[in-house]
């Protein structure tokens, strides 16, 4: 059986593993980044997880997901704002160190790949996996293969108006999916509720949690909670928005959801699958309907998706 | 060299014609419908298309693009409201009368495929075609294959909601692209903005030509009227925000647009292309953005395309 070294590269940690073309974890490992110390730092910590994970065994190939945008047709991280880089021939400098020509794709797609290949897609003709974190990012993957557009910078779902002239958003636009479905528009859309709502139960689950997160208003709802519940309505419907307007671009077998808000399961696919159905094109005539569930790799996705990347 | 039928059938008019593999046609028929009087009549007149179109020379394949949902596994026209067709298996039937197994796919993203393979984004890695029309419509082209999603009813740009809440869509949602940008909207708008300034050029323009159309606006905008110059800034502001979010989705190497309002060709494409520059998500660290053209093939698209699908 073949085996990948699969690198997830974050502003914070390195994560690498050793994944077979299952997509098992054989080994993995992990140690900070310290993008402060440079480009040639990390460079050589990359170099040095891949030739620790390489000792195990013969590996057909290195893959490794980067934040921002890549370009692996010429091997290069074309902008990478957690890390500082700009436009850097990566797989030239860890070619010289390792011997490997290394595969780029952005982390985003490299997490939806894994789920879609051996997650919670797995089996499926097509799936969208769309993250629900502190921004809102994505990657669609059609008969195992991830859909990169022809520069490497497709799938950018979070930045998809749905609100013309809506909420600003951090990528210059206005009214994005991710300014109403991150985790970070749901803290907003708590905190105004909490201005307007004193005597709102979201106050004290707040003070008891350490703050307001995105945890706060589900939690509110839970307790039965109206100002709490309005919140999560008004999340939900901006988020059935967004969905229903990628299964009527992509009509996927599966959405995937993952990322902080997706740790609500059923409590928020439940009312997201009822508003969807009713947004999808042309439902009547169809038994067939894209499934709404969540992730299961968790922060796995990433590794084993840059090492299926060489593969896919 | 090899030899295709391709057969677009419309509410109105059936045509047909024999294309050869670079997408040329060779010969090409045209007769009406006649829906109403059923769908073994209709049939029949398919079939008896397919027979004279085939007696030119060896046929390798017959495609057909049919209004509506389609399901080209199973062989079904899965409904088509035009036709007043549902979950009718036209594939038995068209093999029973002509001997040829055919394939089916949607109209508009026959057109769509015909563009990206031999029209207006021939050579491209990948194309996504709107059309602007009654509706919006579209077709995803990616390395030469539709995206056609699980069920066959994919590409549904028009209904990707870009004002949550807003105009009434026929589809039901509220805010779809195809709500405010289609032809139909632009007159909407121009209406709008008639019944506000009854000092506007729009209103003799409208009468010289026996109503408001598509193109009211544009013609009031040259003759430097200050409110048709309104109408054309807000149709191409909603009309910039859905192809943005298609760049920021497929990130395809072109878009071409078909339909009625695309006949402005350039005093159209100038200031999208300027719009949608600016909402491209990471247009700053790149050299390579979409190219945003007209389509070339006319209403020869829908045949050369059915062709193509089924060599597709």
């Amino acid at each position: 059986m073949k085996h990948y070294i699969g690198i997830d590269l974050g502003g914070t940690n390195i994560k690498g593993a050793l994944v077979n073309e299952n997509g098992e974890i054989i080994t993995q490992t992990t140690c900070p980044t310290h993008a402060d110390q440079g480009v040639e730092v990390v460079t050589e910590t990359i170099a040095n997880m891949i030739s620790n994970l390489a000792k195990d065994g013969t590996v057909s190939g290195v893959g490794i997901g980067c934040p921002g945008m890549v370009d692996d047709k010429n091997g290069k991280v074309v902008y990478a704002c957690n890390l500082g880089w700009v436009d850097y021939d990566v797989r030239t400098a860890l070619k010289e160190l390792t011997g490997y020509d290394v595969r780029l794709v952005n982390d985003a797609n490299a997490a939806a790949l894994a789920e879609a290949v051996v997650g919670a897609a797995k089996g499926a003709e097509s799936a969208v996996i769309v993250t629900l974190g502190t921004g809102v990012g994505g990657g669609v993957v059609i008969d195992g293969k991830l859909l990169t557009g022809y520069t490497g910078a497709a799938s950018e779902l979070g930045h998809m108006v749905i609100v013309a002239d809506g909420e600003d958003c951090a990528c210059g636009r206005k009214g994005c999916f991710e300014a109403y479905s991150s985790a970070t528009a749901l803290i907003r859309m708590t905190n105004t509720a909490m201005e307007k709502h004193p005597e709102s139960v979201m106050h004290q689950i707040a003070t008891t949690n350490g703050g307001v997160d995105g945890r706060t208003a589900f939690a509110a709802q839970q307790a039965g909670d109206v100002a709490g519940e309005e919140v999560v309505k008004e999340y939900v419907h901006y988020l059935s928005i967004g969905i229903a307007n990628i299964v009527n671009i992509f009509f996927p077998e599966v959405i995937a959801l993952s990322g902080g808000v997706a740790n609500q399961g059923e409590n928020l696919l439940v009312p997201l699958r009822e508003k969807v159905g009713q947004q999808e094109y042309g439902a009547a005539y169809t038994a067939q309907h894209p499934h709404i569930v969540c992730c299961t790799l968790g922060n796995t996705a990433g590794m084993i998706g840059a090492a299926l990347f060489d593969k896919n």
